[in-house]
């Protein structure tokens, strides 16, 4: 089985954990068998291939996410990268070509696509291996999977089914409709639209075609900044008459609010965090190094990172976005291929940034144009390169770097480095990468 | 009119924005009357120099507070540094002796003994300069102020009066009453004691050569480790049967907890803060520089430093005690002579400090013997000397310091620099003071 893993978003709906390179899927707040903290998408990866050890995966998204999904996944996991960010529809199109050409799927294989952020059981996994036997029947061009509601929830899209049986045509798509419209199309036998779709390849291929003017994946690829902004559900699920919904009737949450997220989150409180016994109905996770304490709150979340600091009655906490939005959002924390990056201090002319690399891993070669850097190891070994001379360094070390010097470092041993950039302009944008 | 002020107290109540140096009195929550900020102890300084502007005030503090109290009045004024900590009678005794042996008060004159922490307007001032024409009257030894009491509270020492009188001989002492016994006292006329003692500096200096062998202030000091750890109230007050106390009806706030605090600092928040429209009674303080959102609270404080993150309800604040004490109390924020120190990532092996500077002022010169450490001056202008070596130093530049090397900066503008500790023991103490 082909699956293409829709893992987009710049999301600010988990803020201050959530920022514009690290989506919400990316938080780590779920645990594995053994314990250890997970996020959405290494549960969500290691359902799917629990379940069908043999499914294709690859994962569409942007360029600022490829870091941290190699970060979560490791370096093997199959990407497709969008070059710039269109909406579903081109990103779906671009994954279908990345399959058919480059990894040399055939016309007649289905493929399903998933997003990357339900909270599930491995039954629902289960359910979305069948959809390729159903794409394998021919009976329709898409195949989707309908939750059953619970509630007559206004967030969602709704799927109204010609009939009640486990695999039905579908009559009509209803996009987040009022309760009491809601509540009528429950009563129809409506179901969530949980954003899964499975097709033959070669059905998709020929809409792309149909539709875009390209001649394969690279040309796709060249071309895809002049895309449309357009949905897969507007430009092609609206518009296909031959579509077949099957239910599911398993636990199924979407993670989109603090509100929600402290349903399911493994522990009550992550990091640094003491509640005081008078608490009640309070989440709480801390991924500063200070502690957090808390006394005689109730229904609450307080969550906390170097982007800034959430304290909010959960229910209030879902109408977030247009605070979040008035209030400065520079990026503070991001996950890199090599480990982790921490603004630790920002003034007018500098940035202090805490670099964690993990062993074995390494910056890429690159300058800046506009910024001076200091870089101070302060724990583990490893090696820096600059202008092509090597050296080993150590806790203590020291490395200045002004700009135009290339330089890079790999980590012997897991590694620390304070980072100090100097200069008038500190754009995440001046970083031109180069050759060794 | 002689005046000691007491500024002791490492206390947590205010935590985090109160720590084990920085006691509540630093905080700057309130404004002067062009609109800045200012401390506890600034707006009582100058309260009593307004009122009283030939008032010759002397701090009695510990080491810890000198240089934070120099960062608020400047270096003009006069302290009285306790070489340790003891309790309110030896450092009593220790400024007494200071006024008299070092600053030439003659025995007749009249000394009053102030808290530093109390929220009080004017008038509070003006009624304390009255004790000095009691004391000068003797009728009796030791002259207090009382507040008339506005609800039988349990927090404070009562005064019991004689009479009713506005100034009336002291009947008898009650500390910290249940609330039945505080109402019946108030009944009777009784007054809280605010800690205020006026007094002949000779009854001092008789009490205290009668109670500890010494000759002066100098030799007082030399000994004062090895003095009784006893407060003046029963080292003196409760001895001595020759007591008068002046009733004081106006505004007396002790702003001993975050609730009392949010009923008096100026502004509903400070810093960088964020109250969604349905926060109801919520203060917030943020010292960091990373954005504090606060959404559908009510009947809350917020407070943040780089020591911790409070949330809590306000009346359940006051309990704040042993849930601060279990957590980790590192300080992470220090006021010194020069600016201040602030910690912004402490691993194993290292820590990462800003420190910034104001322009004139110098760090002492010193060596450590166990961390080497890495300068890097981020912003301003300034001079190092790195054994007996002078360079001046501006932004980006880095100066390295090994174990043992001699260094000290002066700004020569107001200056930041990020100090990088290395070293496997990192102890404040390890800082050895040397003759340039």
């Amino acid at each position: 089985m082909n699956m293409i893993l829709l893992s987009g978003g710049s999301g600010k709906r988990l803020w201050p954990l959530s920022n514009d390179v690290r989506s919400k899927q990316f938080i780590r707040l779920f645990k594995d068998a053994d314990g250890n903290y997970e996020s959405m998408l290494h549960r969500v990866y290691n359902q799917i291939m629990t379940v069908n050890p043999d499914a294709n995966v690859t994962i569409a998204t942007s360029a600022t996410q490829v870091s941290a999904i190699h970060n979560q996944l490791g370096e093997d996991v199959s990407i497709c990268v969008e070059p710039c960010r269109r909406d579903t529809f081109p990103a779906i199109m671009l994954a279908a070509a990345y399959l058919h050409d480059e990894l040399g799927a055939g016309a007649d294989e289905a493929v399903t696509v998933c997003p990357v952020d339900p909270y599930v059981d491995n039954a629902y996994y289960e359910a979305v291996n069948r959809l390729e036997e159903l794409v394998n029947r021919g009976t329709a061009n898409l195949t989707l999977m309908g939750i059953e509601p619970t509630v007559p929830s206004k967030k969602y899209g709704y799927i109204i089914p010609e009939s009640r049986e486990p695999v039905s045509s579908v009559k009509e798509f209803k996009e987040k409709p009022d309760r009491e419209a809601a509540k009528l199309y429950i009563s129809r036998g409506a179901l969530w639209n949980a954003g899964v779709f499975s097709f033959r390849l070669g059905y998709l291929m020929e809409k792309a075609h149909s539709m875009i003017d390209f001649t394969d994946y690279r040309d796709l690829y060249a071309r895809y900044g002049t895309l449309e902004k357009i949905s897969f559900d507007y430009a092609v699920v609206e518009k296909e008459p031959s579509i077949q919904v099957m239910r599911y009737a398993g636990e199924w949450k979407d993670v989109g609010s603090w509100n929600m997220m402290s349903e399911v989150m493994a522990d009550r409180t992550k990091g640094n965090v003491t509640l005081d016994e008078t608490c009640v109905n309070v989440n709480a996770v801390n991924e500063l190094d200070i502690p957090i304490l808390v006394m005689g709150c109730k229904d609450m979340v307080v969550a906390a990172s170097t982007d800034g600091i959430l304290v909010a009655d959960k229910e209030r906490s879902g109408q977030m976005k247009p605070y979040v939005e008035a209030i400065r959002t520079d990026v503070h924390f991001a996950e890199k291929s090599y480990g982790t990056y921490t603004v630790i201090d920002a003034q007018p002319g500098s940035l202090t940034i805490k670099n964690t690399m993990k062993a074995g891993h390494r910056m890429s070669y690159h300058f800046h144009e506009l910024k001076d850097e200091v870089w101070t190891i302060v724990s583990g070994t490893g090696k820096t390169i600059v202008d092509g001379m090597e050296q080993t360094v150590r806790p203590g070390d020291v490395v200045t770097i002004a700009a135009g010097c290339r330089h890079m470092i790999i980590a012997e041993t897991d590694l620390s480095l304070i980072e100090i950039q100097i200069g008038t302009e500190l754009s995440l944008k001046d970083k031109i990468m180069c050759d060794l």
